[in-house]
Parts: C-alpha cells; structure tokens; sequence
C-alpha cells in the first residue's frame, strides 16, 4: 500500500485525486513504524496533505480527539466532498477518526486504512464509529461506512503480539458462532500465525493466514449486510458482546477489547453448559483454544457477579429492553435467551473463579 | 398539545406508550412559561419523566450541552428505542437534543416539540441536528430525522415578536425563492401576523396566519423530500444561507438566525440586481417588506466585502468546491451562479450601506 507507485491511497471514492489539501490521521505506532514511508508516499505524488498523529490507546476515544480531529479538519479548510481525511491506524484510531468525518459538516466522507488484526477482520466490515463516555463503552457513535477501506496484511508483521492475540478474539468469536472449520484452523495454527504474524507469504502457514483472515472478513460481512443499520437488535456478532463492554471499561487499561470479548466468549459458554445447550466437550475446546492462543479464559472480573448483572442490564437497554443474549448450542451454532437470572450469573461466575489460576500469558512464554 | 387528555405527546412512534423513564428536555423560556403545564400533563398521565431545562440561545449549540444532555440520558437509563427523550423548545434546542440523540448508543429515536415560529416553519420539516464550534455555525452534526415531530401554534402566543421576525425571515425566504402567493400575503399582512403573534383563531387573520405557516412548511417539505440527505449540494432553500453563516457567529448575540437570513436574502438580491438577473423595482418590493416586519435589510457586517468574501469562502468548501450560489431571477424564481467575484461581493456590500441608514425596529415603534 505504501509503494508510491500504488495509487490506491490517494484515488478519491468516486475516482481522481483531490487538489484540496487533505487530513492524514495516523495512530501513534504507525507514524513511529511507518511515518517516513507514508510520508515519501505522499511526496512522491505531491498531493498536499497535513499529518496529525493520535495514540491508538482505547482511552482514547473520547470527545477531546474528535474535537481535535474537528480542529485540524477546520485548519485544512475541508471540504464536502472531496478531499476526505485519511485514517491509517487500528480500531481505536478509526473509530474516533470516522466519528469526527461523520460529523463535520454533518458528514463528509473518509478513507480507512486498518493495520490491526482486530481492526482487519472485525472494524474494516462495519460501519460503526464511536467514543467511550462517562465509563461506558462506544456509548457516543454513529453509523457512517466510510466509501473505501484499504486492508495491507504487511501491517501486522509490526503488530505487537498482544495486539494480534487481541484480534485473535474477535476471530474466535466468529468461529464460535458460525464457522466450525475457522475454529479448528484456530485450534491447529492459532498459536503458530500468532507466533509467525499472519506473514509466512511463501510458507503453508501463509494460505492459512489468508484463509483464517478471510473467513473472518467473510463471516462478518455476511452477518452485517442484512442488518447493517441495526434494526434487528437479536444479531449474533454480539456474542462476546453482552457482559464484556461495562468489563473492559472497568478494567482499562489492563483488558484489550479482544481480551474482554475472549472472557465473555467462555463465561457465555459456561452458561450454555449449565443451561444444558452446550456439551461440556465443547467448553472444554473452547478453553483450550484460548489458552492455546494464550488469551486469559477467566480474569477476577468475570467472577464479579454483581459486576456482570450490571453490565448486562445496560445491555439489555441496549437491546432495547430484551436480554437478547446469544448462546451457543455447539461450536458454530447459536441460539438466543432473554431469561437469564441472577442466580445463574452467580453460578456461571464461580464457575469462572476455578480456570483464574492458569496464566496463559506466562505459560506460553 | 398540553391538555392531559391529548395523547400526542406520549405516543411513542411506533404506538403504544413507554413504561421506562423518559427524558424531556425543555427549553428555559418554555419551561418558564409552560413548565407548571408540562409538568401537569405528565403527571396526569402518570408517565415517568425526569427534566432537564437549558437555554435557547444560539450559543447553547455547544458540545457542552449535547454532552449534559448524554449524561442525562444515562441516568435516566435510556433505552435504545421504547423510551425517546422529548424535546420542547425552539429551534436552538430541539439541534442539540437531536444531536445527543443521534449519537446515543449510536443513534435513538427522540420526538421534537417546536415551540417558535422559526422552528415550526423550518427546523420542524429538516432532517438536521447540530452544533457550531470554533465559530463555524452548525459545524458538527447529523442528518437524523425524529420519528415524531409535533407542531402547535398555541406556542406562538408567548412568543417575543423579536423571535416572531426572526421566524419571519426564512418564511420571506420561502417566498422569495418559490412562492409569489406568500411574498404578497407577506406584504399585506406579514405586520399584522406580528403583532397578533399568529393566534387571532376566530377573525380573517387567524386565516391568513394558517396559510402563510403552512404555505412555508409545504414549500419547504417539496424542497427538502427528493434531497433530504443533501446528496446534491444546488439547493434553493440554500437562499439566504451563503454569506450569513459565518455573519450570524460574528455578529452574535446581536443577529438571530432569521435575521442574518433576512440580510443574505437582500444582500443575495443585490448581487442579482447588478447583474441583470433581478428588476430593481422587485429589490425594492423585497427591502420594502423587510422594513415592514420590522427586519434590517442592512447591517455592517454585510457592508465588510472582506468578511463576505471569507463567508463565501467556507461555504463554498461546504458545497464541494463551487459556489452553487442560489440567486434570484424574480419574486418566485432562482437560478445558481458559480462565478461571484470579489469585485462583485464589494459593490453589492457598497449599496448595503447605502441602506444602513434606517432602523426599522425603531422606526415601526
């Protein structure tokens, strides 16, 4: 993407390039690893633009950045049309990026260029933009695909590996809800794509990556296109979605949003077992799979049951009044329940209390 | 739309009634005149709601107030659709709670109560929320229609009659650009409805007021439905809103919004004089009418060409590059100009001081 003889980060959505200055917006990490090829990028082609580099922390999606990023866009001397801000960063950067272009002027377009795992497989396909407000998680938000999003893999060979791990939890989730042979691709190179940075472009690990990222990509987009606005609150992609946003926001900044949504992931399973929905083999893989891509299954927070029923009832404001809460039936299958009680929050999180003591983290090392 | 028996105001838009806790955001002039009645009718109906008051001025369209409004919504425990907040106020206020709204857990529903004659006339037929910030006007915002918009004229009764004139402005825009009928009932009886505030509901003006309100809201709905998204940026509602924007933010708090439109209208028509596109005797026809609902046809600010030109400028950005400038070619009609020049704008602003001279706020007393 960064060869000045590809064009495709400067072409306009609708086609051309813009003579209007435009707004680079660069996550913090990628001007440190990458800023100078960016920036021979855009000289190469003399197209005039200003940079402004934002830490790609989840702390920092808040009104003060989009406020920022308002400033700049007013500096630039923005227009309608046709010179949108170029976001290049993970999730948390064009989150705040794709709020603000969503907003100046009620709206312009913007261009957005993933470079996390995370940011890949699950943000590149949706048309969400948001900020965390008063403790809680993407409260403040819009709806705004932006009209491109450019995906390079060569960015996650810099990814720290925490942060693929963090990626590797949203792609479990999409396993687990609906595609059996992702989760075994998990199980058997899981750790080795972790270990190897989804690169390996010669190797057999290579056609795994592309498969493993692709299915992902894939599942996503087919679970969004029918509901991309969100009229239908019973939607699976929240699976992992349920307890974990009021969990990670109280954690900050110890739980990556993978990380949380991974917890979330097994206590819902956890729950599916003592309801009789799942087999109990199957929670069993589950763990495993997480300790094989050493993401934490349990964490103290998740054995918080009074935590846990407050974090659901701001989901269910969420869902408008319903729990909707996604289940799994098996590995790839899921159903919903809207009676979850007390009781079995409380069972559920002593269940998560017995797998705290293995440190995964620690053991892989 | 207050007496306890009128269900209107609970309605939720889909039917039915909320049984979680509604938020109404209440405008401090309503709430000062109206709020004993507010307060009764939800009382009466046993409704649960928690009040908010905030002010009307234009400077209240700050992210300070959305956030206040947000921070409201989340103690009030809002949920995603089945409890809609209620705004009641002008056109200032009805912005703001439409802005939080649409960001709210990315967007929910709120219903829309316009309390002044500008909003009813305008604000209540558009799509747009919004604030200013760093002196731009409605810089930061979003297209979010309210499922539910209520218009009662009782309002009217309490309103200021500087508030009435500022109403009036973009009701002569109306005319001006697509509606010769209003123009002349403007002539005749445009004082008239002033000093009645609209309500006369038993004599001939109470007649003359319906029609030139729902004549406004017709015009503009026929404007607003093929474009509601602003997908094509030569819009003729535009009229008025070219040089004012930027001259509204300078001149506040002097200058209300339909009173820096008023300005843009005259000055606009100037411009359209000079070039042969207007018969100067329709010019005079339009100042004339001005003066008569006690509206400056001319103010220093219009008189800066420097300010102008940089007016014209930002607005051009907000058009994608080209001036779309609506101008008119009669009473009724407009066509567009893509080629203003500063030495232009400089003569149209030497004839605006040649009408300075007269106030007509004072020389109506």
């Amino acid at each position: 993407m960064l060869d000045p003889a590809n064009p495709e980060l400067l072409t306009l959505p609708g086609g051309g390039r813009s003579t209007a200055t435009r707004l680079v917006v660069l996550d913090h990490s990628i001007d440190e690893l990458y800023g100078d090829r960016v920036r021979a990028y855009f000289d190469a082609n003399s197209v005039p633009v200003e940079y402004l580099t934002l830490p790609g922390l989840e702390e920092s999606k808040s009104i003060e950045n989009v406020l920022k990023i308002v400033s700049r866009l007013n500096d630039v001397g923005t227009n309608r049309l046709s010179s949108p801000p170029i976001a290049i960063g993970g999730g948390v950067l064009t989150d705040v990026v794709g709020l603000a272009a969503s907003l100046y002027r009620r709206g312009i377009p913007y261009v957005r260029v993933t470079t996390t795992l995370l940011a890949q497989v699950d943000v590149s396909v949706a048309a969400k933009t948001g900020i965390n407000y008063e403790g809680y998680r993407n409260r403040l938000g819009t709806y705004s695909p932006p009209p491109r999003t450019l995906i390079d893999r060569m960015f996650l060979a810099t990814v720290p590996r925490h942060q693929l791990r963090n990626g590797m939890g949203e792609i479990l989730k999409m396993a687990l809800i609906k595609d059996p042979r992702l989760f075994a691709l998990l199980e058997r190179h899981g750790a080795d794509l972790i270990e190897t940075r989804f690169q390996d472009p010669d190797g057999t690990l290579g056609a795994v990556a592309s498969e493993v990222i692709g299915r992902a990509i894939a599942g996503m987009a087919e679970e969004l296109e029918p509901n991309l606005w969100e009229k239908n609150l019973r939607r699976s992609v929240d699976y992992g979605h349920s307890f974990s946003p009021l969990v990670e926001m109280r954690a900050l900044p110890e739980l990556l949003h993978g990380e949380a949504v991974t917890l979330d992931c097994v206590f819902s399973a956890v729950l599916a077992v003592r309801r009789g929905l799942l087999d109990p083999a199957d929670l069993d893989r589950i763990v495993a799979v997480t300790r094989r891509l050493t993401l934490r299954p349990s964490h103290p927070l998740f054995c918080d049951a009074d935590l846990l029923r407050e974090a659901l009832a701001d989901t269910v404001r969420h869902r408008d009044g319903q729990q909707n809460l996604p289940i799994l039936t098996g590995i790839g299958r899921v159903c919903f329940l809207n009676d979850v009680g007390d009781a079995e929050i409380a069972a559920a999180a002593a269940v998560m209390e017995t797998m705290l003591d293995t440190d995964p983290v620690s053991a892989a090392r």
